[in-house]
């Protein structure tokens, strides 16, 4: 997962990047990162936490330049975290350098194992190590064909902005999996955000997604970024980005994303074969399951409700419930609208289920309000695979659609009927006219270079 | 604003009191605090900051005891905010209290004058430690003939739990204006708070609410609570509950709040004037404008769509804009779905408008974002009168509706119409068989004992 | 013990006094506070931890105004220890008022018993709160006349200094046990501090100690400020001042603190009934024992040695040694030259004894070290009796002294020879010229009004 | 400067090396890190901040096993010094490592480039990067020979200690510039430490020096470490530790650093030109100047007085003093005894002049406290040049008596006398057995492999 940014040909770079990353703060919020370049330098500012908590004014002011990249981290394992953040900077034969990757390439550890054997050390569990190796060791007198042929051998889904002293580089894997865009900002010079939701915060233009297989060249000199077309692009967004992780607010291919999961809830109310059971109401788990939601209800008939209200004020410290307290996880996080759903049929929907804990215990927590039904609709296929391309799913064990048939979840989770949208309908919502990547449902692995 | 609860006759008390306090959050997040008592001894922890931050482990060990108070504080004016967190505690003659206070004593300065005359001296702003000076200068032997008295000479919208080193004692003005409801815990033993969403995480069920003008005590030795009824009632809760400040999930006077600001929805599509325009979407100011415009659309067939997202990511210290980016800050808070709205005509729900400025802010970043028409529907009527009854509303010549006729606002906020909910509609919405507290709206300040 | 300040006449009066309490930081670590007065209004922030922490320019913006007083909190039993910080601010019948307080009131439980009996509330477990009451409740018209009778009913040592909105009051008990001067600070107007250490810092001259029994008044159109004598005095300053208390750099009633402890260790040294062992070096325990070491060593001629080294780098919230790590504690603070005193017959100097277990420690990390012997002298006579007049001192069980003889403390902390100073001369070494309180050493509490 | 540590066969690795490098914490505040090895990973803390702030106990469990390496940072330059925090940890050929390193390189921007122009990439500025880097690229199977050959193109001052999943090797370099010595822990195992003042604290027996070019490796199934000698030794000791840079307790090369101070002091005395002046006392600045000072004056017979107090409270974040407030800082630090120095004539000794600004502000302070004369001496030679080896030192630009004569640097300083040590004096005074590094007094830049 993790956010991207890059602006290129402003004076307030580092901050117009904050702004970026505050409005991508969904997509990580664990560590974020900044390196703006200026006068031949590149500086960096990276740390855990919050976007608004890291870039205060001081830090700013340290990030001079008119060009800046930046970052939001998602998760990491073990111990010491900000290791891992990103941006990582290095320096090497052709100066300085910085970049920040969204995404996860799959050939990671069969390059960082051949680098290793030639003598190469790596600092970090981060990806993004690989290619500052690749572009270190090529022998190209330019970083642009470096870059090109350290992309020859990495293999994966990737977005990747670089930037040298004076050079930014843009770089979309030939799948375009990860969303990318580009926009004007109103106040001079470019972004390119993995989001366009950042775009909106920070007054800029939406231009068109960074296409497939391409690279974006911000340089001086030059009014408009230079484009090259370094693969032959065999397009496949990640439909993962409409079901859960994008802000519904976002456009990407095309497609509003809040009205793609209002366009999910449609369908899995149109086919749904329990239509029969006429629901008093329905509930979306918020905030991701409330479009989906509200295109079920449009479409069923049956009324919309906000029977769950999600609580906001949960810090990362507070106390640990005693024993005879536990079960009140979920409960913190979300409480039940136990006045209106006492002696009703719900009709619940949520965007997807991964591991199935969250859904048994949101049914657990429906039925002790006095809900006399739980009718659970998920806006997204069965998850039966991992994803390897940049979202962060557990272990196949893991997956409870791996191990369980839909009825055998159903009855785990307590729910009365269970329905998941069809690989087909997920496709008809997003649009048949691009081939989306759908690996987590169907197990089609398709990236092969 | 502010919350208050009690638990009284479970070992857990004072960890009970912060997750009540928790899910009252958003009644104030100023500072909070908590007294429990144990072994003729009152403990005592408060401090600015959020429940979450507050209360770690470390302090609720220290809080010992199978009863306790808590408070959280909306906020306070000037620099040493935390003397004026609560609860307020006092040695006196009769031994050791402490007292927690949601409401408003509009003879404060009176009462306080008084005693200062007679030589009493006041070391926080709070109206608080009036309470506490009464209940000390009083020469009865019993503390409940103390607070009968104290509160004879009390004029105003409260409610108090008082804790002495073995009892609690809960009184409810005769109003009832501000709310306070009773519960038993299923682990043993009473809750009481202001606000019933309490009740759903610490696993306690409702029993009903404090009677106005009734004096509820927790004592050992009795398995239910002594009630004395203080006043002759005169019941007249504040509407306002209902229009804004108590989380939908709760239930004031056997209404559910959020049934209610839906049918405030409802009512306001019914008599809407301009119902022959033909808006293309409902949309909220989420997250409080949510039920009203659910309502506004299902009574009025125009779709409801979730047009406006909210970021949850705002700290406290993040950058301030440059000169350049000022009018960013709304922009921060809340996203605006361009590509749902470009073109369209919106029919946009808020809570109420107080001084007009985030409604204008909305407006201009609706229509920046492309919208056609911005019609502004307001789910209450116009506020005219400060409130002196416990809700944070400016002085009066902030009001915009005592400034300004409904047009004149209308042009103001560069809405293309606007209306607001009438004080009948508000008050067939809730309910005709009480007749609630309105004075923000129709100027009736009725308290007066 | 604590510290207090008081600035008059300076338009820097707040940021004076935050560099006078840094300056006697020694006096108090747990809590610091200062209350401003401008434009009839007073001003106070006080908080949990160091001077340098908690006066930021935020804090020293806020408490504008020409005239300051602050204070530094020695420590406070009890959970919410921001409420026992100073200053203490009221508002009563004359208007606003802030005191700030060294020293102890011993009738301070009778007369809060009087003030409780007549109805008065108690929120601090500070006596600076007895003398707010008993100012309000006068009914003189002058503050002047108020503070004089209320003083009337006080009992104790104490230094005051009392802010209106315009005026300082600035009082020292008629014993003038705790220490009080009064300085006139080159940029402007004058400076009372507890120690003259504070002067040097702000660049005041001293002018004078305040007097005992006396009241000095600063206000507006006043060159300088009206002294009354409140009371007769019968001047006894605190020893304890001089022998471990205050900064080697203050003054005294005249006499430097240094000298005075340098007098101490060559009286020691002179009287030693044991000055046939010949020790090879004099070992102070730093930092409070090195003027009495240097003392002994250059009237005894036994070379002077910095054999044990203090580690300032110990923090509140390092690790818990593990169960075979204890007993570490002693030596992360002091660390023995090991090399120095291998072998070596020791003659180790401390400035006083209270529960003896940190001397025996210190015996023992020595012996450990490779000391051939450890004499122990201590600069200042057996602590038999508790301290009642500001020194924070145990109950009289934990007193070493009051529960064994010096041969049973020598065994006990398993030193070769113990001595220790007599009080005589312990009076020698100060002076005789003053009558000081030994209350610690001979029990004679002669505090009676 | 920095301090490393390595602890080897104790299950309470971590926390020891915790506890060692607490007690040498003066030789660096900026930044601190350990790692241990436990069931073949290494485990990895590091954080800005003193080791009391970074290791609570959370950190201490998480750094599992029987072996552990730590350092502690003196100071980094640029904004994002986390990055340059030490364990440096990598992944390589033979797995996984990490170096914690004591020292300066000199040819480290030449290794640096020849492995850049290699393809390497350089992630940080420190130069322990380097030797990853060669032991990374080295084809041999054995560490304990990539490491040889490692150093083999390394040259300067430097201790290391590398620890692999189950091996520590301790290397110092051939000329033992930096001190580095070998314990054995009383609870087991060993520990090897920049300082022996660690091995105090954490209840170890001194063994012996590491020895100059010696390498020592620490392997399970071996009792005793192996030791190996790398290179010829040539021991050049580093005579600055002495002067300024180690713990008083120390021993190194046999030497108690307290007692060779003393008598760098003493040699002052001796050969003092102006020891016709007759001043009335000798007085230290604090606290690395009080050994000295002790010896000057049982050299010279002038009684010696700790005439300036240090304040420990000095925070990093107290208020910056307004313009009429500059010249502060040193006064904010350091203390004059005025009482005790008016009118009197000082002989001031401190360790070293680097600058020269802080002597100034000393002698103004003092002589504005009413010093009558001050004699400024010096326990050290003149510093004319930068130290490569290891010691922060400015740009020789910058040193005082690079650009000035020592008539000059009186005159500048504003004393009435100055004096140094001589570089011979010195050498007698660490003992002419060993030849000493004295790079910084006579320009002998004497590493060359």
């Amino acid at each position: 997962m993790c956010a991207i940014v890059g602006i290129y040909g402003n004076d307030n770079a580092a901050r117009l990047a904050s702004l970026a990353l505050f409005s991508m703060q969904h997509r990580g919020q664990e560590a974020t990162g900044i390196s703006s370049s200026c006068g031949g330098k590149i500086y960096t500012k990276k740390d855990r936490g919050l976007v608004s908590e890291v870039f205060n004014n001081e830090a700013l002011e340290y990030l001079k330049g008119n060009m800046a990249i930046g970052h939001n981290r998602y998760s990491t394992a073990g111990g010491d975290s900000i290791l891992d953040a990103q941006p990582v900077f290095a320096k090497y034969k052709l100066g300085e350098i910085s970049i920040v990757h969204n995404g996860n390439l799959i050939n990671k550890d069969q390059v960082r194992n051949e680098l290793i054997e030639q003598g190469a050390i790596f600092q970090t569990g981060m990806d993004t190590e690989n290619l500052i190796h690749l572009i270190a060791k090529n022998t190209k007198d330019r970083l642009r064909d470096r870059i090109r042929e350290a992309l020859d051998k990495t293999i994966g889904a990737y977005c990747f902005i670089i930037q040298s002293r004076s050079k930014q580089f843009v770089i979309r894997d030939r799948y375009g999996i990860r969303p990318l865009s580009l926009g004007r900002l109103k106040s001079g010079g470019y972004i390119v955000a993995s989001e366009t939701c950042a775009f909106d915060l920070v007054d800029a233009d939406f231009i068109r997604d960074v296409k497939p297989g391409e690279m974006l060249i911000f340089a001086e000199g030059h009014d408009e970024p230079e484009s090259i077309q370094l693969f032959e692009p065999e397009y496949r967004p990640c439909a993962f980005e409409y079901v859960y992780f994008a802000r519904p607010d976002s456009v990407i291919n095309g497609k509003n994303v809040y009205r793609t999961r209002e366009d999910m809830g449609k369908t899995l109310a149109k086919n749904d074969v329990n239509n029969s059971i006429k629901a008093d109401m329905v509930i979306p788990v918020p905030d991701s399951g409330v479009p989906a939601a509200l295109g079920y209800a449009a479409q069923s008939g049956i009324p919309f409700e906000y029977g769950i209200i999600r609580n906001h004020y949960v810090g990362r410290t507070f106390i640990e419930p005693t024993q005879e307290m536990r079960n009140m996880k979920v409960k913190m996080k979300l409480s039940p609208m136990k006045s209106l759903i006492t002696g009703k049929s719900l009709l619940v929907i949520d965007d997807s289920v991964v591991r199935g804990t969250t859904s048994k215990r949101i049914v657990k927590m429906l039925k002790e309000a006095g809900a006399k039904e739980v009718h659970f609709r998920v806006a997204s296929p069965e998850i039966k695979f991992p994803c390897y391309y940049g979202i962060d799913t557990p272990n196949q064990d893991e997956l409870i659609s791996h191990r369980m048939t839909k009825d055998e979840i159903c009855e785990y989770i307590e729910a009365d009927t269970l329905e998941y949208l069809s690989i087909d309908d997920l496709k008809n919502s997003i649009g048949n006219d691009t081939n989306y990547a759908l690996e987590s449902f169907d197990g089609d692995y398709f990236v092969t270079k």
